[in-house]
């Protein structure tokens, strides 16, 4: 079996399901270092910032620092940055998201924008949607975070980003450009960040329609685990299969 | 000419833009009243009640009482009493949409729902998205009260109700039924509401996409007027054409 040299690993499914560790989560990235394999956190979460969600990782006794986390807010920022230094924003987005615009040194503002950008905002309203919508009528680029339309809570599954940004989609007529998985925008930039090629890298993840697809439409192995979203059952009906797939992560660190 | 013994008149563009009464609407409105003929005001607009539309009417000098108007709340309340009466519903709407439910002996709570219902919403938030889409993916029916994705103000097009109800449907993944123009089951109950019939009954607006085709939907013949949204440079495109076209209503009460 191929060793890789470096790894992207998904979060929520695959290191921990809410605020529990996943089986093997901090016994495996343990091992990434103890081989200095260099890793990085890959999740299309963009509320948090890098520092929370390291902080939140490492109360779970899983290794990590703020440089280990690459969030969609940080491909985002990085993305619209490419297009334009300096570009004028309106954010609809939590602290993650409006940390990671400024620290690429984007102007936050909502008039005359550039760009509008979407993240899961739970303090979303009205207001906010009526000043998206405008200026993407008036020509701004349309950007979201991500496009995941659900998120798993004790009640149910509340709205996600996707659905959000489908509200400003459908009045607009214009569709957004998604940058987070399963987008290949947050592979190639988190490979960028990682310093590591496609053929030396693996991307590890539990859901097949975000983390899978995004590593295969980037063009990596990817390695499929089963402690998260999708369940074994629908493995067979798998159109295209991960490079690999396990029960959990204590199989894949036998094989490393 | 074919002489009509009702009318179904739509409101915004065709009897006022915004504050303004459009050239004609109360002389129009006078000369049904003159000839005995009954009208109806069909309305998509779910945020006010028939007091309060038929009191804007009023202060524009066109001819109206609260029974002259019929909007897509009301339709919305007495479609669902007639699949359950007294049923529980969770509302996403503003005053108009809460007066129609009750006033239909219908129910509104935000626990074990037999339907969600949404209007537009200008205090819209994440909270109330939430309660929708469990409910949804709970079994709830989904009622929106009308489709349009976008609100004519000042400053530009706001989302219309059409653009809430999407991240409901994107989420979900459940499309829901719609009771406005154009679809016909708004036209239906305002016939029933008039007691005229398909026949008999010229329906007169001002937008092709709403009024003209619910009047085609649900069989009646159609009157367009260029004082509104869709302008008369759209008419040679359109597939399928209205009954009869006008300026203006003056134009047409010469036939009337």
């Amino acid at each position: 079996m191929k060793r890789y040299n470096a790894y992207l690993i998904d979060l929520d499914g695959t290191m921990y399901r809410g605020n529990e560790r996943i089986e093997a989560a901090g016994e495996f990235v343990d091992k990434l270092a103890s081989k200095d394999i260099p890793y990085l956190f890959l999740t299309n979460n963009s509320s948090k910032t890098p520092e929370q969600i390291s902080e939140k990782l490492e109360q779970m006794d899983i290794k990590s620092s703020p440089e280990h986390v690459f969030t969609s807010s940080m491909a985002t920022a990085k993305y619209i940055r490419k297009q334009k230094e300096g570009a004028r924003c309106f954010v609809i987005g939590e602290e993650g998201l409006h940390h990671a615009i400024r620290r690429e040194g984007l102007r936050i503002s909502d008039q005359d924008c550039d760009f509008v950008v979407v993240g899961i905002d739970h303090d979303i309203n009205y207001e906010k949607l009526s000043i998206a919508c405008i200026a993407v009528r008036n020509g701004a680029s349309f950007i979201s975070t991500n496009s995941d339309v659900a998120i798993p809570t004790e009640r149910g599954l509340e709205p996600g980003n996707g659905a959000l940004t489908s509200a400003i989609t459908v009045s607009t007529g214009t569709d957004p450009i998604f940058i987070g998985k399963p987008e290949e925008i947050i592979t190639e930039q988190a490979l960028t960040a990682l310093g590591s090629s496609k053929a030396d890298t693996l991307m590890v993840g539990d859901n097949y329609h975000t983390d899978i697809l995004a590593g295969m439409n980037a063009g990596l192995d990817t390695l499929m685990v089963f402690t998260g979203v999708t369940p074994f059952a629908d493995y067979p009906d798998l159109a295209k299969k991960p490079t690999y797939y396990v029960k959990n992560l204590y199989e894949w660190m036998e094989k490393m």
